[in-house]
Protein backbone atom coordinates (compact mmCIF):
# COMPACT_ATOMS: atom_id res chain seq x y z
CA UNK A 1 0.00 0.00 0.00
CA UNK A 2 1.38 3.52 -1.04
CA UNK A 3 2.14 5.41 2.09
CA UNK A 4 1.81 8.83 2.25
CA UNK A 5 3.34 11.72 4.49
CA UNK A 6 0.32 14.51 4.87
CA UNK A 7 0.32 17.75 6.48
CA UNK A 8 -1.59 18.00 9.78
CA UNK A 9 -2.96 20.89 11.92
CA UNK A 10 -4.76 21.34 15.20
CA UNK A 11 -7.28 18.33 15.93
CA UNK A 12 -6.52 16.36 12.52
CA UNK A 13 -7.12 19.07 10.34
CA UNK A 14 -5.34 18.10 6.58
CA UNK A 15 -5.16 21.32 4.80
CA UNK A 16 -2.12 21.19 2.50
CA UNK A 17 -3.30 21.79 -1.33
CA UNK A 18 -0.81 19.64 -2.68
CA UNK A 19 -1.21 16.77 -0.58
CA UNK A 20 -5.09 16.78 -1.34
CA UNK A 21 -4.04 16.97 -5.04
CA UNK A 22 -1.88 13.29 -4.11
CA UNK A 23 -4.92 12.20 -2.36
CA UNK A 24 -7.42 13.10 -5.09
CA UNK A 25 -4.95 11.13 -8.20
CA UNK A 26 -5.58 8.20 -5.47
CA UNK A 27 -8.38 8.21 -5.17
CA UNK A 28 -9.35 8.79 -9.02
CA UNK A 29 -7.13 6.02 -9.66
CA UNK A 30 -8.38 3.74 -7.11
CA UNK A 31 -4.89 3.08 -4.97
CA UNK A 32 -5.23 2.46 -1.52
CA UNK A 33 -3.57 4.31 1.06
CA UNK A 34 -2.07 5.40 4.14
CA UNK A 35 -1.20 8.63 5.75
CA UNK A 36 1.78 9.72 7.63
CA UNK A 37 0.92 12.84 9.49
CA UNK A 38 3.55 15.46 9.39
CA UNK A 39 3.30 18.94 11.65
CA UNK A 40 5.38 21.77 9.89
CA UNK A 41 7.39 21.33 12.93
CA UNK A 42 8.08 17.70 11.95
CA UNK A 43 9.99 18.30 8.84
CA UNK A 44 12.94 16.08 10.12
CA UNK A 45 10.28 13.34 9.36
CA UNK A 46 10.54 13.55 5.70
CA UNK A 47 14.67 13.46 6.05
CA UNK A 48 14.69 10.28 4.08
CA UNK A 49 12.67 11.95 0.67
CA UNK A 50 15.83 13.89 0.30
CA UNK A 51 14.05 17.44 0.67
CA UNK A 52 11.78 19.08 3.66
CA UNK A 53 7.87 19.16 1.49
CA UNK A 54 5.07 17.62 1.62
CA UNK A 55 3.88 15.42 -0.22
CA UNK A 56 5.87 12.74 -0.21
CA UNK A 57 4.49 9.03 -1.44
CA UNK A 58 6.73 5.70 -0.73
CA UNK A 59 5.83 3.26 -2.91
CA UNK A 60 5.71 -0.79 -1.81
CA UNK A 61 8.55 -1.42 -3.63
CA UNK A 62 10.25 1.49 -1.30
CA UNK A 63 10.61 3.87 -4.53
CA UNK A 64 10.00 7.65 -2.96
CA UNK A 65 8.29 10.32 -4.99
CA UNK A 66 7.97 14.25 -3.77
CA UNK A 67 6.27 17.49 -5.01
CA UNK A 68 2.77 16.91 -6.25
CA UNK A 69 3.21 17.66 -9.80
CA UNK A 70 6.12 14.60 -9.90
CA UNK A 71 3.86 12.32 -8.14
CA UNK A 72 0.75 12.73 -10.09
CA UNK A 73 3.14 11.98 -13.57
CA UNK A 74 5.04 9.09 -11.73
CA UNK A 75 1.37 7.60 -10.69
CA UNK A 76 -0.36 8.21 -14.41
CA UNK A 77 2.55 6.16 -15.60
CA UNK A 78 2.22 3.21 -13.13
CA UNK A 79 -1.86 3.08 -12.90
CA UNK A 80 -2.53 4.59 -16.26
CA UNK A 81 -6.35 3.87 -16.34
CA UNK A 82 -8.45 5.90 -15.37
CA UNK A 83 -6.29 8.40 -16.87
CA UNK A 84 -5.58 12.10 -15.19
CA UNK A 85 -4.27 13.08 -18.68
CA UNK A 86 -7.23 11.92 -20.72
CA UNK A 87 -5.45 12.91 -24.60
CA UNK A 88 -3.24 14.06 -26.77
CA UNK A 89 -1.34 18.17 -25.15
CA UNK A 90 -3.27 17.12 -22.01
CA UNK A 91 0.21 16.45 -19.78
CA UNK A 92 1.55 19.74 -20.87
CA UNK A 93 -1.46 21.92 -20.70
CA UNK A 94 -2.49 20.60 -16.72
CA UNK A 95 1.48 21.70 -16.32
CA UNK A 96 1.20 24.84 -16.94
CA UNK A 97 -2.18 25.24 -15.59
CA UNK A 98 -1.05 23.90 -12.39
CA UNK A 99 2.46 26.58 -12.78
CA UNK A 100 -1.40 29.02 -13.17
CA UNK A 101 -2.86 27.60 -10.11
CA UNK A 102 0.40 28.02 -7.79
CA UNK A 103 2.06 31.41 -8.61
CA UNK A 104 -0.90 33.02 -9.94
CA UNK A 105 -3.79 32.07 -8.09
CA UNK A 106 -2.21 31.48 -4.61
CA UNK A 107 -0.42 34.64 -4.34
CA UNK A 108 -3.92 36.01 -5.25
CA UNK A 109 -5.42 33.85 -1.98
CA UNK A 110 -2.55 33.89 0.54
CA UNK A 111 -2.72 37.33 2.01
CA UNK A 112 -6.61 36.86 2.02
CA UNK A 113 -6.66 33.44 3.84
CA UNK A 114 -3.26 33.67 5.87
CA UNK A 115 -4.74 35.21 9.11
CA UNK A 116 -7.56 32.38 9.45
CA UNK A 117 -4.67 29.50 8.79
CA UNK A 118 -2.77 30.62 11.76
CA UNK A 119 -5.85 29.67 13.81
CA UNK A 120 -6.20 26.35 12.73
CA UNK A 121 -2.94 24.88 13.18
CA UNK A 122 -1.44 23.49 16.32
CA UNK A 123 -0.28 25.88 18.95
CA UNK A 124 3.31 24.33 18.84
CA UNK A 125 3.45 25.19 15.08
CA UNK A 126 2.92 28.79 15.03
CA UNK A 127 5.84 29.99 15.86
CA UNK A 128 7.27 28.14 12.31
CA UNK A 129 4.43 29.23 10.75
CA UNK A 130 4.62 32.54 11.73
CA UNK A 131 8.45 33.27 10.87
CA UNK A 132 7.91 31.76 7.69
CA UNK A 133 5.11 33.03 6.22
CA UNK A 134 6.05 36.99 7.75
CA UNK A 135 9.25 36.32 5.87
CA UNK A 136 7.43 35.43 2.35
CA UNK A 137 5.63 38.31 3.03
CA UNK A 138 7.47 40.70 4.58
CA UNK A 139 5.25 41.74 6.95
CA UNK A 140 3.45 40.72 10.24
CA UNK A 141 0.49 38.37 9.86
CA UNK A 142 -1.98 40.58 11.61
CA UNK A 143 -0.74 43.64 9.44
CA UNK A 144 -1.59 41.34 6.21
CA UNK A 145 -5.38 39.88 7.88
CA UNK A 146 -5.84 43.77 8.50
CA UNK A 147 -5.72 44.67 4.79
CA UNK A 148 -7.92 41.35 3.74
CA UNK A 149 -10.71 44.09 1.86
CA UNK A 150 -7.41 45.37 -0.39
CA UNK A 151 -6.13 42.18 -1.86
CA UNK A 152 -9.83 41.21 -2.38
CA UNK A 153 -9.53 42.53 -5.60
CA UNK A 154 -6.61 40.40 -7.35
CA UNK A 155 -8.42 37.02 -6.15
CA UNK A 156 -11.68 38.51 -7.54
CA UNK A 157 -10.23 38.71 -10.93
CA UNK A 158 -8.30 34.95 -10.80
CA UNK A 159 -11.88 33.81 -9.96
CA UNK A 160 -13.24 35.12 -12.63
CA UNK A 161 -11.24 33.99 -15.26
CA UNK A 162 -11.84 30.10 -13.97
CA UNK A 163 -15.50 30.82 -13.56
CA UNK A 164 -15.66 32.32 -17.51
CA UNK A 165 -13.77 29.29 -18.57
CA UNK A 166 -15.96 27.34 -16.93
CA UNK A 167 -19.10 28.54 -18.35
CA UNK A 168 -21.17 25.99 -19.84
CA UNK A 169 -18.76 22.70 -19.22
CA UNK A 170 -18.03 20.50 -16.79
CA UNK A 171 -14.76 20.19 -16.27
CA UNK A 172 -11.65 22.81 -16.68
CA UNK A 173 -10.49 21.89 -20.07
CA UNK A 174 -14.26 20.23 -21.30
CA UNK A 175 -13.36 16.95 -20.20
CA UNK A 176 -11.99 15.92 -16.19
CA UNK A 177 -8.16 16.11 -16.28
CA UNK A 178 -5.30 16.95 -13.34
CA UNK A 179 -6.74 20.46 -14.00
CA UNK A 180 -9.53 20.11 -11.96
CA UNK A 181 -7.81 18.29 -9.28
CA UNK A 182 -5.11 20.57 -9.04
CA UNK A 183 -7.51 23.82 -8.27
CA UNK A 184 -9.79 21.24 -6.14
CA UNK A 185 -6.78 20.72 -4.04
CA UNK A 186 -6.29 24.76 -3.56
CA UNK A 187 -9.84 25.31 -2.72
CA UNK A 188 -10.03 21.97 -0.56
CA UNK A 189 -7.42 24.30 1.64
CA UNK A 190 -8.98 27.50 1.22
CA UNK A 191 -12.52 26.15 2.45
CA UNK A 192 -10.76 24.24 5.46
CA UNK A 193 -8.86 26.77 6.54
CA UNK A 194 -11.00 29.91 6.21
CA UNK A 195 -15.18 31.11 5.66
CA UNK A 196 -13.71 34.17 2.94
CA UNK A 197 -16.47 33.61 0.01
CA UNK A 198 -15.05 32.58 -2.87
CA UNK A 199 -18.21 31.43 -5.20
CA UNK A 200 -20.40 34.92 -4.73
CA UNK A 201 -19.73 36.43 -7.94
CA UNK A 202 -18.75 32.67 -9.62
CA UNK A 203 -21.44 30.96 -9.99
CA UNK A 204 -20.36 27.85 -12.72
CA UNK A 205 -17.06 27.92 -10.80
CA UNK A 206 -19.60 27.18 -7.50
CA UNK A 207 -21.53 24.35 -9.32
CA UNK A 208 -17.64 22.95 -10.74
CA UNK A 209 -17.08 23.24 -6.94
CA UNK A 210 -19.73 21.42 -5.56
CA UNK A 211 -19.37 18.24 -8.66
CA UNK A 212 -15.77 18.11 -7.01
CA UNK A 213 -16.85 17.85 -3.98
CA UNK A 214 -19.27 15.23 -4.67
CA UNK A 215 -16.82 13.12 -6.86
CA UNK A 216 -14.10 13.90 -3.65
CA UNK A 217 -13.63 13.90 -0.26
CA UNK A 218 -10.05 14.14 0.41
CA UNK B 1 -12.09 36.67 -49.81
CA UNK B 2 -11.73 37.56 -46.30
CA UNK B 3 -11.67 40.45 -44.82
CA UNK B 4 -9.74 41.51 -41.94
CA UNK B 5 -10.02 44.72 -40.29
CA UNK B 6 -6.96 45.33 -38.62
CA UNK B 7 -5.86 47.93 -36.09
CA UNK B 8 -2.67 50.41 -37.92
CA UNK B 9 -0.27 52.84 -36.07
CA UNK B 10 2.30 55.43 -38.04
CA UNK B 11 4.19 53.99 -40.70
CA UNK B 12 1.57 51.33 -41.55
CA UNK B 13 2.52 49.15 -37.94
CA UNK B 14 0.38 46.86 -37.47
CA UNK B 15 0.69 46.15 -33.96
CA UNK B 16 -2.85 44.76 -32.31
CA UNK B 17 -1.88 41.12 -30.10
CA UNK B 18 -5.45 40.33 -31.18
CA UNK B 19 -5.34 41.27 -34.77
CA UNK B 20 -1.99 39.20 -35.11
CA UNK B 21 -3.60 36.08 -33.31
CA UNK B 22 -6.48 36.56 -36.04
CA UNK B 23 -3.65 36.67 -39.40
CA UNK B 24 -1.58 33.81 -37.74
CA UNK B 25 -4.80 31.82 -37.74
CA UNK B 26 -5.48 32.39 -41.00
CA UNK B 27 -2.47 31.68 -42.75
CA UNK B 28 -1.74 28.31 -40.58
CA UNK B 29 -5.17 27.50 -42.03
CA UNK B 30 -4.28 29.00 -46.02
CA UNK B 31 -7.24 31.13 -46.10
CA UNK B 32 -6.69 34.48 -48.41
CA UNK B 33 -7.35 37.16 -47.09
CA UNK B 34 -6.90 41.14 -47.21
CA UNK B 35 -6.71 43.64 -44.88
CA UNK B 36 -8.57 47.04 -44.27
CA UNK B 37 -6.64 49.31 -42.29
CA UNK B 38 -8.61 50.69 -38.93
CA UNK B 39 -6.90 53.83 -37.25
CA UNK B 40 -7.83 54.05 -32.87
CA UNK B 41 -9.59 57.32 -34.32
CA UNK B 42 -11.50 55.50 -36.92
CA UNK B 43 -13.24 53.16 -34.77
CA UNK B 44 -16.57 54.35 -36.85
CA UNK B 45 -15.54 52.12 -39.90
CA UNK B 46 -16.38 49.27 -37.69
CA UNK B 47 -20.13 49.99 -36.99
CA UNK B 48 -21.42 47.36 -39.28
CA UNK B 49 -19.72 45.02 -36.76
CA UNK B 50 -21.94 45.85 -33.51
CA UNK B 51 -19.24 46.69 -31.83
CA UNK B 52 -16.25 49.03 -31.48
CA UNK B 53 -12.84 46.84 -31.69
CA UNK B 54 -10.63 45.09 -33.76
CA UNK B 55 -10.33 42.34 -34.78
CA UNK B 56 -13.16 41.92 -37.12
CA UNK B 57 -14.12 39.62 -40.23
CA UNK B 58 -16.22 39.49 -43.22
CA UNK B 59 -16.59 36.19 -45.31
CA UNK B 60 -17.12 35.96 -49.11
CA UNK B 61 -20.91 34.81 -47.74
CA UNK B 62 -21.21 38.40 -45.37
CA UNK B 63 -20.90 36.80 -42.24
CA UNK B 64 -19.31 39.46 -39.84
CA UNK B 65 -17.55 37.98 -37.05
CA UNK B 66 -15.91 39.85 -34.46
CA UNK B 67 -13.79 38.83 -31.23
CA UNK B 68 -10.21 37.12 -31.49
CA UNK B 69 -11.35 34.35 -29.56
CA UNK B 70 -14.71 34.28 -31.20
CA UNK B 71 -13.11 34.38 -34.48
CA UNK B 72 -10.55 31.30 -34.24
CA UNK B 73 -13.50 28.88 -33.35
CA UNK B 74 -15.65 30.32 -36.61
CA UNK B 75 -12.90 29.45 -38.52
CA UNK B 76 -11.91 26.20 -36.62
CA UNK B 77 -15.28 25.21 -38.01
CA UNK B 78 -15.86 26.37 -41.15
CA UNK B 79 -12.16 24.99 -42.33
CA UNK B 80 -11.06 22.52 -40.11
CA UNK B 81 -7.72 21.32 -40.87
CA UNK B 82 -4.87 22.26 -39.89
CA UNK B 83 -6.55 22.27 -36.69
CA UNK B 84 -5.90 24.90 -34.05
CA UNK B 85 -7.41 22.63 -31.68
CA UNK B 86 -5.90 19.45 -32.41
CA UNK B 87 -7.34 17.21 -29.77
CA UNK B 88 -10.04 16.47 -26.90
CA UNK B 89 -10.17 19.61 -24.62
CA UNK B 90 -8.09 21.59 -26.62
CA UNK B 91 -10.91 24.10 -27.27
CA UNK B 92 -11.63 24.39 -24.00
CA UNK B 93 -7.72 24.63 -22.44
CA UNK B 94 -7.08 27.10 -25.06
CA UNK B 95 -9.71 29.17 -24.08
CA UNK B 96 -8.49 29.19 -20.53
CA UNK B 97 -5.37 30.12 -21.91
CA UNK B 98 -6.12 32.72 -23.56
CA UNK B 99 -7.82 34.47 -20.85
CA UNK B 100 -4.56 33.58 -18.70
CA UNK B 101 -2.98 35.61 -21.18
CA UNK B 102 -5.16 38.60 -21.64
CA UNK B 103 -6.13 38.87 -18.11
CA UNK B 104 -2.50 38.11 -16.43
CA UNK B 105 0.14 38.46 -18.86
CA UNK B 106 -1.38 41.41 -20.68
CA UNK B 107 -1.67 43.72 -17.20
CA UNK B 108 2.06 42.38 -16.62
CA UNK B 109 3.23 43.94 -19.91
CA UNK B 110 0.71 46.85 -20.32
CA UNK B 111 2.75 49.50 -18.27
CA UNK B 112 6.40 47.86 -19.13
CA UNK B 113 5.79 49.12 -22.57
CA UNK B 114 3.09 51.33 -22.51
CA UNK B 115 4.87 54.27 -22.76
CA UNK B 116 6.91 52.71 -25.94
CA UNK B 117 3.61 52.55 -27.82
CA UNK B 118 2.75 55.88 -27.27
CA UNK B 119 5.76 56.84 -30.32
CA UNK B 120 4.75 54.16 -32.43
CA UNK B 121 1.29 55.65 -33.38
CA UNK B 122 0.15 58.22 -35.64
CA UNK B 123 0.73 61.54 -34.03
CA UNK B 124 -3.40 62.09 -34.51
CA UNK B 125 -4.28 59.28 -32.55
CA UNK B 126 -2.17 59.95 -29.82
CA UNK B 127 -4.87 61.62 -27.73
CA UNK B 128 -7.27 59.08 -27.80
CA UNK B 129 -4.71 57.01 -27.19
CA UNK B 130 -3.43 58.84 -24.03
CA UNK B 131 -6.97 59.41 -22.34
CA UNK B 132 -8.15 55.50 -22.90
CA UNK B 133 -5.05 54.26 -21.20
CA UNK B 134 -5.04 57.03 -18.52
CA UNK B 135 -8.15 56.02 -17.95
CA UNK B 136 -7.34 52.76 -17.95
CA UNK B 137 -4.08 52.54 -15.69
CA UNK B 138 -5.52 55.86 -13.23
CA UNK B 139 -2.40 57.65 -14.14
CA UNK B 140 0.02 59.87 -16.59
CA UNK B 141 1.34 57.87 -19.68
CA UNK B 142 4.61 59.22 -18.34
CA UNK B 143 4.15 58.32 -14.66
CA UNK B 144 3.53 54.88 -15.71
CA UNK B 145 6.78 54.85 -17.58
CA UNK B 146 8.69 56.51 -15.30
CA UNK B 147 7.80 53.59 -12.70
CA UNK B 148 8.75 50.51 -15.44
CA UNK B 149 11.07 49.22 -13.12
CA UNK B 150 8.84 48.91 -10.21
CA UNK B 151 6.25 47.10 -12.95
CA UNK B 152 9.37 44.53 -14.16
CA UNK B 153 9.07 42.09 -11.58
CA UNK B 154 5.21 40.43 -12.45
CA UNK B 155 6.40 40.96 -16.04
CA UNK B 156 9.36 37.97 -15.03
CA UNK B 157 6.96 36.45 -13.16
CA UNK B 158 4.61 35.20 -16.16
CA UNK B 159 7.83 34.81 -18.26
CA UNK B 160 8.97 32.88 -15.77
CA UNK B 161 5.97 30.19 -15.80
CA UNK B 162 5.80 30.66 -19.79
CA UNK B 163 9.39 29.84 -19.73
CA UNK B 164 9.09 26.88 -17.37
CA UNK B 165 5.91 25.39 -19.24
CA UNK B 166 8.24 25.31 -22.45
CA UNK B 167 11.35 23.44 -20.87
CA UNK B 168 12.22 20.31 -23.00
CA UNK B 169 8.69 20.74 -25.37
CA UNK B 170 8.10 22.53 -28.93
CA UNK B 171 4.93 23.96 -28.08
CA UNK B 172 2.60 25.33 -24.85
CA UNK B 173 0.25 22.46 -24.77
CA UNK B 174 2.78 19.53 -26.38
CA UNK B 175 1.54 19.83 -29.86
CA UNK B 176 0.66 23.02 -32.07
CA UNK B 177 -2.81 24.57 -30.82
CA UNK B 178 -4.42 27.85 -30.59
CA UNK B 179 -2.37 28.36 -27.30
CA UNK B 180 0.74 29.30 -29.36
CA UNK B 181 -0.97 32.14 -31.52
CA UNK B 182 -2.88 33.68 -28.69
CA UNK B 183 0.51 34.32 -27.26
CA UNK B 184 2.71 34.74 -30.55
CA UNK B 185 -0.13 37.75 -30.74
CA UNK B 186 1.24 38.66 -27.58
CA UNK B 187 4.95 39.11 -28.13
CA UNK B 188 4.40 40.39 -31.81
CA UNK B 189 2.69 43.30 -30.17
CA UNK B 190 5.67 43.57 -27.50
CA UNK B 191 8.43 43.01 -29.77
CA UNK B 192 7.22 45.76 -32.37
CA UNK B 193 6.42 48.70 -30.36
CA UNK B 194 9.21 48.26 -27.50
CA UNK B 195 12.77 47.25 -27.39
CA UNK B 196 11.94 45.60 -23.40
CA UNK B 197 14.52 42.52 -23.11
CA UNK B 198 11.32 39.69 -22.83
CA UNK B 199 13.71 36.53 -22.97
CA UNK B 200 17.06 37.32 -21.01
CA UNK B 201 15.96 34.79 -18.37
CA UNK B 202 13.62 32.76 -19.96
CA UNK B 203 15.91 31.08 -22.66
CA UNK B 204 12.93 28.49 -23.46
CA UNK B 205 10.44 30.66 -24.04
CA UNK B 206 13.20 32.58 -26.63
CA UNK B 207 13.37 30.03 -28.69
CA UNK B 208 10.20 28.79 -28.62
CA UNK B 209 9.38 32.75 -29.93
CA UNK B 210 12.22 32.40 -32.44
CA UNK B 211 10.81 28.82 -33.66
CA UNK B 212 6.90 30.86 -33.50
CA UNK B 213 8.51 33.36 -35.78
CA UNK B 214 10.23 30.97 -38.93
CA UNK B 215 6.23 29.88 -38.80
CA UNK B 216 4.14 33.01 -39.29
CA UNK B 217 5.04 36.44 -39.63
CA UNK B 218 1.88 38.33 -39.58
Amino acid sequence: MIELYDLVGANDLRFSPFCSRTKAVLRYKNLPYTTETVRFTEKHKLTFSGQDRVPVIRHDDGTVVSDSWTIACDLEERQTEPRIFPGLGHKEACHFFNLYVDNTVHPALAPVVVGDIFDKIEPGDRDYFRQSRESRFGARLEDIAARRDEFRPQLQKALADLNATLAGQEYLFGVFSYADICLFGTFTWVTRVSDEPLFDNAPDLRAWWERMQERFTV
